[in-house]
This record gives C-alpha cells, structure tokens and sequence, in this order.
C-alpha cells in the first residue's frame, strides 16, 4: 500500500464515520480492533461511534493534518459540534466547542488494527 | 526528503533534547517555529525545554511511534519521570508518572517550523 492509498483508504473511513455507516465500518476497522490498548473490536468500535453521535448529535470528523506512512498513518482532527450533555466528564450542555484528537493509526490485514488517540480536553475545558 | 532521512532528522532532534543541547537546536527547530499555533521562535522553543528540565530534571523522550510522509513527521513520544513539583497545573510532587505526547511537526526549510501537540494530562491525573 502506499502513503497515497492508504491516506485515501483513511478518507474513506471519516466519510463512513461522518455518515454514521455503521454497517460499512467493517471495510476499515479490524475485527480485533483495539483503541488506546484497551481491546474493541468492530462491535465495540460501532458501539463507541453511536455513543459519540449521542453525545454530539451534530459531530462531524474534519481532517486537519494527515501523514501516511504505510501500515501507519495518523491525523489530526478537527470537531466543531454542541454536545448535548456531559462530555468526556465536562458539562458542556448544548455549548459550542471546538477541540482537536490527535491519533495513531496501525492497519493489518487491511484494516485499522490498533489506535493511540488523544483529545484535547483541556481546550473543552477553556471554552466552558 | 525522503521518510526516512526525515525520521533520521527527528531521532537527531529527539537526541539533541535528551542531551539537553539547547546550543544544537537550531539545527532542528526554525527561528519562526511555532507551537500549538503560537509564535514561539527558536529562543522561546529553547526556553520550553529549559522549563521542561526544570520541572521533570530526569525528564528522558522515548519515541514510541514515528509516522513520517515530508514535509511532516508525527510522533508519539512516552514519558516517564518524577516531576518536582506542579506540571501541568497538576501536583504531582516527586511522584513518578508516564504519559504519553501525540505530537505533528512540519518542516520548511529543513527545520521544524509548526507542532501540534497534544499531552495526555489525563493520565498524570489518573497516576496522582
């Protein structure tokens, strides 16, 4: 795979999270999935994704920054959204935010295999 | 550039601040460098390490991932030391902590001139 396919395999995978493809997801997460060392897999993965939706109905995944280098590529994203609630134990309440994820990805047998993800909790916290 | 001789180059950054070669850091870091979208120039930069000596003296990078497509390199570094006092506005105290730094850098002029940096204070938090 090279940095270029794998960048557009990537693009793929946001387009199918930002319509809430659920059923789709299974082309680009891998069945043994694991996010930040903690074990997933795919169900676990939609699981996360409807969660994500709940919290922030209008959640949209933007990419700021890609760089691919085959098996891994990470990015970072950018989300502008009005979390209806509690997020990530902050009480935003229907408040606008932005904030930034920087993450890690591994890919195997085609598809997203481990994640190491940041969020950037504390600029959440600043717009409070 | 090639991907690799730009993960050389940051192993060489990376070595520079293990070394705390504040001297050798113009080699790696531009005179206009910014971070986290701040000016912070290469005196400000050296300024930032000096801090970060000061406020974790065993402080040691450790590269755990490196993804590198030129102009870009994005890392994730692991820490683990024993912070003097506050970081982070966190009172860690001389406990030890480990954390992580999901960090993009992109290079102009063959120096690093932009970084994103995201820290996982939410470890040290969970670690006190």
């Amino acid at each position: 795979m090279s940095p270029e396919s794998l960048s557009d395999f990537y693009r793929g995978d946001i387009a199918c999270l930002n319509r809430q493809g659920r059923e789709s997801l299974g082309a680009f997460v891998h069945a043994r999935a694991e996010h930040n060392g903690r074990p997933l897999g795919l169900a676990g993965y939609r699981a996360l994704l409807a969660a994500d939706f709940r919290a922030i109905p209008d959640l949209r995944f933007t990419i700021a920054l890609l760089v691919s280098e085959p098996p891994r590529i990470a990015s970072r994203l950018a989300f502008d959204g009005t979390p209806a609630g509690v997020l990530f134990g902050l009480p935003v309440n229907g408040r606008r935010v932005r904030f930034a994820e920087n993450v890690f990805h591994e890919l195997e047998e085609g598809r997203i295999l481990r994640v190491w993800s940041l969020i950037d909790t504390g600029a959440i916290r600043a717009q409070l």
